[in-house]
């Protein structure tokens, strides 16, 4: 039956869409029509004042009259297409309630809301992600959830068709984030900063094919950990890969393997396998595609789209099937097509120093040198690096509620792959300095949309209800007429600082309320009751084991403080 | 001279805005122009392919020749002010350095960045903002930064046009939320959710007149708390006030006032005083702008913009000098005019009962029956209050950084007022439901801009730093070719738990690394030597005592734990 509603919704959303587009087509073309009968002047409207389309004329009127009959034909459809509309919505108002809401109540496609259950779940992830980012020094900034349109053009390459405009209401032309990367270059370039460790999290936004239930979303979360300034090589590139692996770790969500890459021994390689200068950037971004599809499609890619020759599509071919540690980069520094080439060399060596880094971060078998990871984004100028998820970890459940798969893709598996990335990103500052003062940078990006994906479906399955609300004490009446002895209760409760609640009516049943507490797995009771309240006493009842003591009134707050100590 | 500076940079943004204007006005009548010479067909276009402009023709084509003047002059204008503009230019490029950011280097107008001491602040209030929501059993809930435009359409009033529009780039018509409230309500009705205790703190959007000193923004946060649910008259309407006050208490933010009043005592008045039914809402919205002008500016918006007799103000003008505690109830409710209006009568039995909660709550010096509190917005139906800083607390400091004043309104004093409002809106989720089934609701709003602004000014004040990172250790090198030590000893601490860092350079001196402790108020520094690292030791150092002591490689982690612990 809801299906069905939701069906009905949906056509009617389309169909409105529909009208309002005919509808404004036919405004611009008539606007411009005024423009163009204005200045012809007299002697097209008639003297009866009725509009000159409604005339008919001779020779170079002739297109008016064509114009006319396609007004006619447009005015038909729009009339048409109106009344389907108001079809659709007469099914839903099938027994004459009256619809007071004359449009589908739903989130934009590609967004969601956040109910308890989800909010409890993304704040217990995101706290864990501040901790790490505070164990490693990182200073919170905030900047605008949009900014002037300049500031995000030509950042991003082919994506920027996904970046979210804003009207032009007047005044300054905007555009929401894309990703907290680029607001960050404007934050440093703009005040001058030349060092900083900050951490940033924030929705971001992309007008991309959402797939819901793998955590793909056009509103979703970023949680950025970045290291500005100009330092010794490695050393902060190499803390980033411990962060990731830190987050991962702490957040228990299975096995996982950090790939790492660099981009100038990308760049050696494709000048090593005879790709030309000014096609680095593109062919990059084929091999970008290996984590989804399989080499023969890439080197198709190359070769058919990119005009790459087959011969170099196939050296490139054997590169980027390696992976391993410290002994590729050896074998790779003896490779004598690499060798030959500089920046082949110093990619290698810099790979060098990152794997004995993170060797001594104890991340051996954590990280694996990937040479087919080459990352999307054009900034990136030196280690390139992705968190992936293995195996079972990647699975997330079959979908979630219909309500909240807004716009959602079909027949896609529901797997994660990547959910941390980032990289080395030396000139982005530069391009926003007026003076072109280079800031390096390199940082890392957790997908935590993705990982909440993986954790909700983990807990769906379990069936395990996370608790929503913190409240440990619930004050009950034990008969009517106790309202105000309850409010005095919670005042003496919320005064010392203990999380407390009761009902909001007058005279609730005590089976009520004990219900209440049970539901929502509130730990305490405080039971007033006439005879108890007139020695100033209150019953203090566990909800688990439905023990009860008398406490005195003035104990209770230090009373309930003891025994949450004790349970903890 | 930055002033200067700043100065050059905002007029070639205005003259910028200026030459993209007339472009697009040139554009749009060129477009229009297509329309009109396409179908007109042959004889218009010279043989030589030269376009119809360029031509002199007769009669017919006198509009023609007008508008090609116009373009000329059109075209002469965009040259004039391009030169315009690209002389400001010229005169910031002084020393020939090389531009590659054509605009200026700016968050859109209205918005700022949170730099780590306003975010470590920011921070703090909004901590000890959801305790006090979590006291009160509050569940956090999240919606998307922007609503389908229909969800918000008809909810705001007059205010609607102060709504940040999504451009139509093909698929929804986005607008950016206002507020929390409508969100929630959408939220409620969608998920058939007819209870529930939540509260949600994000920012809102409004282009509205910023006036960044005291507060007030395009983007900014909404703290919000709303209990939703049939329930008995006042019972969550007084939690609410409870909850302002634990919150401006907490915060310790000076001396206020929360002022209460209810909509239906404010209608029942205006029927007493002989305001039309019809115009309750307009002479309320009157009334609401009491708190910033005097009552003889409102009399006059009242009688010569809106219309009322004279006397009716008069009679309003009584009664909205009123304010008092219970007493004040008292002496309306045998109120001759009052009382023979069955309206003002149940506003004043709901505040009656009201102040007995909060007085019950021990809110007797908090709150003020005020008659003059109307408040802007239209859905309110019961209740309403606003939390008010008083004298001294209002007052925020003189501009803050020039960077972070765009689009600031001058001469305006910096005082901020109001710092929390709400009410009851018993209807607006019932605008929501298919079937306009009705969820009661009551909230209140923390305007925590103000209060940072007024937070601000006081740390400014004082001249205290915050500290802006949590780290606890650094580790440092007594001398050269320690860096590798150093990350062991870091992967130690880290994996312990502890928040530690180090200087990103291979050889640091050790003053430096010094210094940076203790600019950065970091605690406790462990220094790296060759001699002790022999012996498996290393120095644990004091930063502000500057006390050594040598301390097992092993036993680092426990000892920097127990030292945090005596020192907290």
């Amino acid at each position: 039956m809801s299906d069905t509603r939701e069906q009905i919704l949906e056509q009617i959303k389309v169909q409105g869409d529909l009208v309002r587009q005919l509808k404004a087509a036919k405004e611009s073309k008539e606007k411009c029509a005024t423009f163009q009968t204005a200045p012809s002047g007299g002697g097209r409207v008639s003297s009866s004042g009725a509009p000159a389309q409604r005339q008919q004329q001779q020779q170079p009127q002739k297109q008016q009259q064509a114009q006319e009959q396609q007004q006619h034909e447009q005015l038909h459809q729009i009339d048409e297409e109106v009344a389907r509309l108001l079809a659709l919505k007469a099914t839903l108002g099938g027994d004459a309630a009256p619809t007071n809401q004359k449009f589908t109540l739903k989130t934009p496609k590609g967004t969601r809301d956040y109910g308890p259950q989800q909010m409890t779940l993304r704040q217990g992830v995101l706290d864990k992600i501040v901790q790490v980012f505070k164990r490693h020094g990182g200073e919170a900034i905030d900047t605008p959830v949009f900014e002037l349109k300049e500031v995000l053009t030509g950042k991003y390459g082919e994506d920027s068709k996904l970046i979210y405009d804003l009207k032009d209401q007047g005044g300054e032309i905007l555009s929401m984030r894309y990703d907290l990367t680029v607001p960050l270059a404007r934050y440093l370039a703009m005040n001058k900063i030349s060092s900083i460790k900050r951490y940033h999290i924030a929705k971001v936004y992309r007008r991309d094919n959402p797939a819901m239930t793998k955590g793909r979303y056009r509103e979703f979360y970023q949680c950025d950990f970045d290291i500005a300034g100009t330092y010794d090589p490695m050393l902060p590139d190499a803390e980033c890969v411990k962060i990731v692996s830190e987050i991962l770790d702490t957040l228990d969500i299975g096995d996982y393997v950090i790939k790492l890459n660099h981009r100038q021994l990308l760049d050696g390689m494709f000048q090593a396998c005879g790709v030309p200068a000014d096609s680095f950037r593109t062919i990059c971004s084929a091999v970008d595609k290996l984590d989804k599809s399989p080499w023969a499609d890439v080197r198709k890619e190359m070769v058919d789209e990119k005009g790459l020759d087959e011969a170099a599509a196939d050296r490139i071919g054997e590169y980027v099937r390696l992976s391993g540690g410290a002994e590729l980069v050896e074998q790779l520094l003896a490779d004598e097509k690499l060798k030959a080439v500089p920046n082949a060399v110093k990619g290698l060596e810099g790979m060098k120093q990152l794997l004995k880094y993170c060797s001594i971060f104890g991340l051996d078998k954590r990280v694996s040198f990937d040479l087919s990871l080459a990352r999307g984004l054009d900034y990136y100028t030196g280690v390139i690096y992705e968190g992936v998820l293995k195996g079972e970890s990647a699975t997330v459940a079959s979908p979630a509620k219909t309500s909240q798969q807004n716009g959602e893709q079909a027949n896609e598996p529901a797997t994660v792959g990547s959910v941390a990335g980032g990289g080395r990103y030396d000139n982005l500052v530069g391009m926003f300095d007026p003076r072109g003062k280079a800031v390096p940078c390199v940082g890392v990006s957790i997908g935590v949309e993705r990982i909440f994906s993986v954790l909700e479906a983990r807990a769906a399955a379990s069936g395990l209800k996370l608790r929503t609300s913190d409240v440990e004490v619930y004050v009950a009446s034990a008969h009517k007429g106790l309202h105000e002895q309850r409010l005095k209760v919670l005042n003496l409760l919320w005064d010392a600082g203990v999380k407390a609640e009761h009902s909001y009516k007058l005279n609730p049943k005590l089976l009520v309320q004990l219900q209440h507490c049970e539901e929502h797995q509130i730990p305490l009771v405080v039971v007033l009751g006439d005879a108890e309240l007139a020695q100033g006493l209150v019953k203090l009842r566990e909800v688990t084991t439905r023990e009860e003591t008398n406490v005195k009134l003035e104990d209770l707050a230090a009373e309930i403080r003891r025994r949450q100590q004790s349970s903890a």
